[in-house]
């Protein structure tokens, strides 16, 4: 039982920190493309799930409408997305991804992975695949029941 | 080498997002403490490593030194931490951990460690057991090498 415990106190510890080390890379590398961390969820959320409205965004982003509406109003002029009326109801606008936006979330994500390979140069073929199974798994499982 | 390339971007895609989901939970949690982030990561840095001074925390948590000390404004007044002169130079202050502060780490990590624990209870003993080893070795690949 003790034991069972302390893998869960492990798997938290380690993921907090693994976390940590990866932030601060990533706000390193998300500056050297001139966007923010709100930038960057914004346009995976947008870019994984489809145009949405402000109100969708602020939902899924657990954020003030507001507080979406002067993100988006950057991102506008950064040019990473834009404003669209919905073409069957033009009272709803939706926000969509641009190409530079698309381009700059891939240059991010690559910049990411190219970071990891680095870090996990000594590991065996074996152990990453082991680790992504592992990973695969851990995030379907907090995945599956966060809409339950 | 495609497979290989696919497990690395696979570990940072499953990183990411399950990071992402424990963040929020995280925030919650934080909220129901009255802590913000920030006040988390100091309280962190400060009870592992020791007391230490508002430049040395500036540098750990490569925020401006402007910035921390507002930060520990905040945490001075909430009682969380203290500022002590150095014993043997009285021109060093150091920030230094109260109990309230260790009592509320204590008690974030306990409720995140709780939330892990009920995502991963459809996990075997033995899946628990190889995610903690690979997480570890991760942890400890990202954590040599960001010192060289």
């Amino acid at each position: 039982m003790k034991e069972k415990f302390e893998d869960i106190a492990n798997i938290e510890k380690y993921l907090r920190k693994t976390d940590y080390i990866i932030r601060r890379k990533g706000r390193e590398i998300l500056a050297d493309f001139n966007i923010t961390g709100p930038q960057f969820t914004a346009l995976q959320i947008l870019i994984n799930q489809g145009t949405m409205t402000i109100g969708e965004l602020s939902q899924k982003m657990a954020l003030a409408c507001s507080t979406i509406t002067d993100l988006i109003d950057r991102m506008e002029k950064s040019e990473l997305v834009i404003r669209k009326k919905d073409e069957k109801d033009k009272r709803v606008v939706r926000v969509e991804v641009l190409n530079k936006g698309h381009v700059i979330l891939e240059k991010v994500l690559s910049a990411r992975i190219e970071f990891l390979s680095g870090k996990l140069s000594n590991f065996s073929d074996e152990d990453k695949n082991k680790l992504n199974i592992g990973l695969k798994a851990l995030y379907e499982a907090m995945n599956n029941q966060i809409e339950s």
